[in-house]
């Protein structure tokens, strides 16, 4: 499907991609460029590239070159790149937001190659090659926002490549993308760190909150332990998204509190319901109610 | 263990406590005592109890009542049990908040019961005595908060009975665990359903959503999911470590705006590790970070 594949960024996302693309067979070859020298050896040891070296004239090699370093470490990512670029080469990338991407990238590249922005809908709290995965994308959507220069075919080709991955390809807006993951994917995140780190403050003990921990808190703080440098990153390149949804949970939760003050079991239920009534749409529970 | 154990609010703990019982053959006879007629054919459909009944007169039979309705229930139903109540019968519940029932109920039962309060920190968000399931408690943490004059041996029998389900019994505070399961439980249950509420108020579709929510959102607002009125009453019997708990969560949203506002990465970095040390704490991560 591509001749030589280069990976720029080879943490979960782009190692997890590159074990999939070598074991489907899609490549004849991946390139794996991290940024530091001591992950070359940790992604050939877990199959995620073929060869790894910290040099970006590699990328004069390949037909496919993929961004996937911290999302904000993109764009002088792409500035140093420009020179090496193959004519006619796809660029895509995967981050997690997309609007600013789209906007800055465009023209700090040459006009010749084909710019389709990526975001896979896979990940973990896990960060790091070593927490790559063969079958993270399976399943998965995966967001594609091409630019308006990019080559129908080129659009083909990556939408090709998706679906061999076992993966879902759609084509989104950029700023319809940032609107949707800011409610879907970073306010939880948010909230998820600020339930995490309230926790302790009420004066009992580790031992004891370690002791009482069950599913409710395992799960609404699971991303909690995602990498800080990482969302740092996506908050800042989606900050009036995140800022919106924001305000709409502060306007929820005061509602919440009026509630709870007053002690209005009618107001307190509704708030419970309202939430139910939204999750329940947007993820059906898996067993009937009984 | 016991002779006969009367089930009052047979849902689903209840429900899965009579499952258990049953079981490992800890009681000679179950006997469920729903609030509603229809509840009692699922009941004896599912294996939860010997017999069913809603009249409170049974409970002359019992040595053993675990008192399991929703939690504001439960003082209504125990001033009128009183009158048909064992001398030393143990009477227990599993009501999510302990405070106020160790305050209410006291003068509301003869002097010559044996109250232990109790809470098994196991559930689901699916409510009713048709998803009870005999292993629910299998490994969960049984807190039991023993009156001042629940007669020792009455003590250490629940405590066998808990360890005979697989259980661990944990003698607690009632205030120390109201504080705890506040910010383990309570508030992680307010947020994931303000979560939810606020996913389609950026002006996403449905649709658009359903196909982007991934693991983030499916677990934060899982809880979101559970049963409102349940919800609404353990936030009115634990109001004030619920509004402390708040508002510790709200000051840690204000300084993630605030942050974010001035698209500060120190800070805003600062504010997903302070959330990340104390989930790794309370949870340690499954596997190494690589």
């Amino acid at each position: 499907m591509f001749s030589t594949v280069a990976i720029v960024g080879v943490g979960l996302i782009g190692g997890s991609l590159g074990m999939a693309l070598r074991e489907r067979g899609l490549a004849r070859r991946v390139i794996g460029i991290p940024r530091r020298i001591e992950t070359v050896a940790e992604a050939l040891a877990v199959g995620a590239v073929d060869e790894g070296e910290i040099e970006l004239s590699r990328l004069a090699e390949a037909d496919l070159v993929v961004l996937a370093p911290p999302v904000r470490a993109i764009p002088v990512l792409v500035a140093q790149m420009r020179e090496w670029l193959q004519p006619g080469a796809l660029v895509t990338d995967v981050g997690s937001t997309k609007a600013e991407l789209m906007r800055s990238l465009p023209p700090l590249l040459p006009p010749e190659v084909n710019l389709i922005g990526g975001h896979p809908m896979a990940g973990s709290e896990k960060g790091g090659v070593l927490a790559g995965r063969a079958d993270l994308f399976e399943g998965a959507i995966w967001v594609i926002t091409p630019h308006e220069t990019a080559d129908p075919s080129s659009v083909e080709q990556l939408t090709a490549m998706i679906e061999a991955l076992g993966a879902r390809p759609v084509r989104m807006d950029p700023d319809e993308h940032d609107i949707a993951v800011a409610r879907i994917s970073h306010l939880p995140h948010v909230a998820a760190a600020a339930l995490a780190e309230v926790a302790l403050d009420g004066g009992s003990s580790p031992e004891l909150l370690r002791m009482l921990v069950a599913g409710g808190f395992r799960d609404t703080t699971r991303i909690a332990s995602s990498p800080p440098e990482m969302w740092r990153d996506i908050c800042l390149t989606n900050q009036q998204a995140i800022l919106s949804a924001l305000d709409d949970l502060e306007v929820a939760l005061a509602r919440f509190r009026a509630a709870l003050v007053s002690a209005d079991p009618v107001a307190l239920q509704d708030a419970f319901q309202r939430g139910k009534t939204v999750r329940d749409t947007l993820l059906p529970p898996a067993r009937p109610r009984s």
